[in-house]
């Protein structure tokens, strides 16, 4: 008799958690209230990405005249034709997700589960019919949703989320966007780029206040999206808010969360729209999972070990569910539902949140894995730093995308690189290389010679490297 | 007394020998006829990427409207004015480099120098004054020139080299390339996108028949270039031209380099200009080699242990002058150069040409390291690969840039990464982080437990070694 496994939620750690698991020969059933693919597919990374491709192709035009290409008029932008290149994408990813899942004889039951007790789930389908899943062992991949501003709920209209920005039907002449991290920062981003009069606010005294990201690639950031004209409040909030005719006047004052220097009064903005981007929260309520005795922590994540598994034996977890301390990313929860699926049939497999990059889609774009020079010192490392300009290198000469800078932070005695830290153009696609030295502990003399292309952006690494040992050229 | 350095031309490998000869205290003069940077700055990778900047430009504006960025009619280059910015961002970079070496007290001393005997140069200026310069060492980096066809020299108006075809006043109707190697592959992009009328006549089977590249990139590469209305020749030469009032007409023949499984007729082809990019040729004569007693191979290459060190001792030489065999590309002679300056200062050390990375800008790009198949097995090694396609990704599903695939060629035993072959988007930045697990001897396995953000380019690259160890979810 196969192994019954059945997977809560089909985002990016419920989908590779079944699909292992299938191929693992369990039997398995995928239990979905909503569309395959999860936020990631169906509510954030891929629409995103496909807003911002429109975003930086509208921004990018302002380079073409440097090179002598000439366009007749400005660009503009047609946003029913970029919701349907955004529906195409998603439905053409959502299909081959359904392929594989049809091809591995993974039964997928459409409707909300609930956990009557061990071994037993109920779903409830649209139609309101209901439908028993018997399982040998659980794993609760159901994500989270976007946390309203305190008092303020959303409407979809005038008071938005992430979920609603993806879908506007045009263009807001002017938007505040309530939280300055990596999703607040994104939509700015877009938003500047078709056309919209930015706000941004940020209760942190920084953009991008993760601990992961050095300040410098904050302060670049900051500086870009001033230049956009994207206007930036920082350690600031938005405290109240007053419905108008045009959209919602929005009331910003300082930040309860930071030191302020010198207290600035109250403020107001009105925007078409307030988008809120502060945060994620648990959508586990009504799920039965204290008829499991499932622990969950204080905030309302689920508690999991190393190996994924809940506090019940058999139970496991993995993604959003578990909160941001263990990363809210699409491709951490991948891991985490492998994981999950192979401790769940039998192997014993850690999960690994060693060298996890992050990117952010921002133009510039910043990416960043490993540690901090902070986050190292207080390790314990003897910690030194180095920086190169994208400016010093002939690739972004060439292009004429010259702002921004990368740093590696490494351990002196030993030379291993702990961390490396970008904001400029292709900084997403550098952090690979940078991902794969972290992960490896290659030191900065390995990475010096590396021999990298000419004239590309990834030279910045080399140059880091050169510059640690002692060996640059040109810094 | 510092150790008097000559270093005869001022390339990337001759201005990186002399930057590091600076920083090791050596008194360094650095001769040089032309300008500052060499081929790569002035007549290489620096403007021909200014160049296919617009082309990429002008062939991504067909994306435009798919995204709903509406253009009010079709883009027109000016040739002047991207003429305008290659000067630029030459000058830049050239002014840059200049700074470096003033700052450096590094003698440049600009003329043609001849080697007079041991230990003494004498530079020929422009005016005809004549300068000596003393040694202690000599580092040659003489660099090499465009080789023009047997018997149909260049003129610089109908048979032209890639150094007239990057001053071109205006965008040839029609153009006939003659070499479908890397350079004669990148123009064909960049004229194509700009909006020529292209015939690309190669005398090998394939596109790019480089040993490192594999024979599936210049398969995709050549149905790209199909697509793009490129006419490819394969296994066709060049025989004669016969000048015209509009240009060329050019008589095209089966090769004698590769075996004809039916000969074919020659045909004609008309057009504007013959570019000639059929490799290069050395440019020693008349240096005085023949003084020291530097050994020449029957090619006319310098020949050079790898210590860079000529057949005399002291005398060194880096980059083109050494010939094809080892690799004429600029990040090589910069490493090169670096090298035979340490040596030349007392260390010992031994040059590598282990994992170097190749780049092509053509659209879609292309880029490989490592070994192919064939090479594999020929070392020994029990090869295994496996491929991914690009349009099995989210990244390119959402730029739409579907085209191409990345295979990964590994030892079935030790899983270790022995070469990676990609063409399509993005190739050139992703080759630098499988460089590095080439370079460190990585396995496929550590490939496959590193963390790549979603959604990039880059994994591609996770997905070819989670598929090569069997686990793989959507593979």
């Amino acid at each position: 008799m196969p192994v019954r496994i059945a997977v809560l939620g089909a985002g990016p750690g419920g989908l590779f958690a079944a699909v292992r698991a299938a191929r693992l020969n369990a039997k398995v059933t995928l239990v979905e209230a909503d569309a395959l693919g999860g936020t990631c597919l169906n509510r954030g990374c891929i629409p995103s990405k496909v807003m911002r491709e429109a975003g930086a192709l509208m921004a990018d035009c302002r380079r073409f005249s440097k090179f002598g290409v000439r366009l007749p008029g400005p660009p503009e932008i047609d946003m029913p034709q970029l919701s349907a290149r955004r529906q195409e994408v998603v439905s053409a990813q959502a299909k081959g997700v359904a392929r594989i899942l049809d091809k591995l004889g993974i039964r997928v039951v459409s409707g909300r589960g609930f956990i009557e007790g061990p071994c037993k789930l109920t779903v409830t389908q649209a139609d309101g019919s209901k439908q028993t899943v018997q399982w040998d062992r659980l794993i609760i991949a159901a994500g989270a949703c976007p946390r309203p501003l305190p008092g303020i709920p959303f409407d979809g209209e005038r008071i938005i989320s992430s979920t609603n920005a993806l879908c506007l039907e045009t263009v807001p002449k002017s938007l505040v966007i309530a939280g300055g991290g990596v999703v607040g920062c994104e939509f700015a981003t877009i938003f500047s780029a078709l056309g919209s009069r930015v706000t941004l606010v940020e209760a942190m005294d920084r953009l991008l206040p993760l601990p992961l990201i050095d300040e410098t690639c904050s302060k670049t950031l900051l500086r870009e999206f001033k230049k956009q004209k994207i206007t930036c409040c920082l350690g600031r909030i938005v405290d109240s808010i007053q419905e108008t005719d045009q959209g919602v006047d929005v009331t910003i004052r300082d930040s309860p969360f930071v030191q302020q220097r010198q207290p600035q009064p109250s403020t107001g903005a009105s925007a078409e729209k307030l988008l809120v981007c502060i945060g994620r929260t648990p959508v586990l309520s009504g799920m039965g999972l204290e008829n499991l005795g499932v622990e969950i922590d204080d905030q309302g994540w689920i508690k999991a070990d190393s190996r994924m598994e809940t506090s019940v034996k058999n139970v496991y977890a993995v993604g959003d569910v578990l909160g941001p301390d263990k990363l809210m990313l699409a491709y951490v929860a991948s891991k985490e539902g492998m994981t999950a699926a192979e401790n769940a049939l039998g192997e014993d497999r850690q999960m690994s949140y060693e060298a996890v990059p992050n990117v952010v889609f921002t133009l510039p774009e910043v990416a960043n894995v490993g540690l901090t020079r902070g986050q190292a010192a207080d390790a314990g490392y003897a910690v030194e730093t180095e920086t190169v300009l994208f400016r010093s290198l002939g690739k972004p000469q060439v292009t004429g995308n010259i702002t921004g800078q990368a740093q590696v932070v490494f351990d002196t005695g030993s030379e291993q690189i702990l961390g490396v830290h970008i904001v400029g153009p292709k900084a997403t696609d550098i952090i690979p290389e940078a991902t794969l030295a972290v992960k490896s502990h290659a030191t900065v003399r390995d990475l010096a010679n590396t021999m990298h292309g000419h004239p590309t952006h990834a030279e910045i690494m080399e140059e880091l490297a050169a510059k640690a040992i002692g060996r640059a050229v040109y810094g």
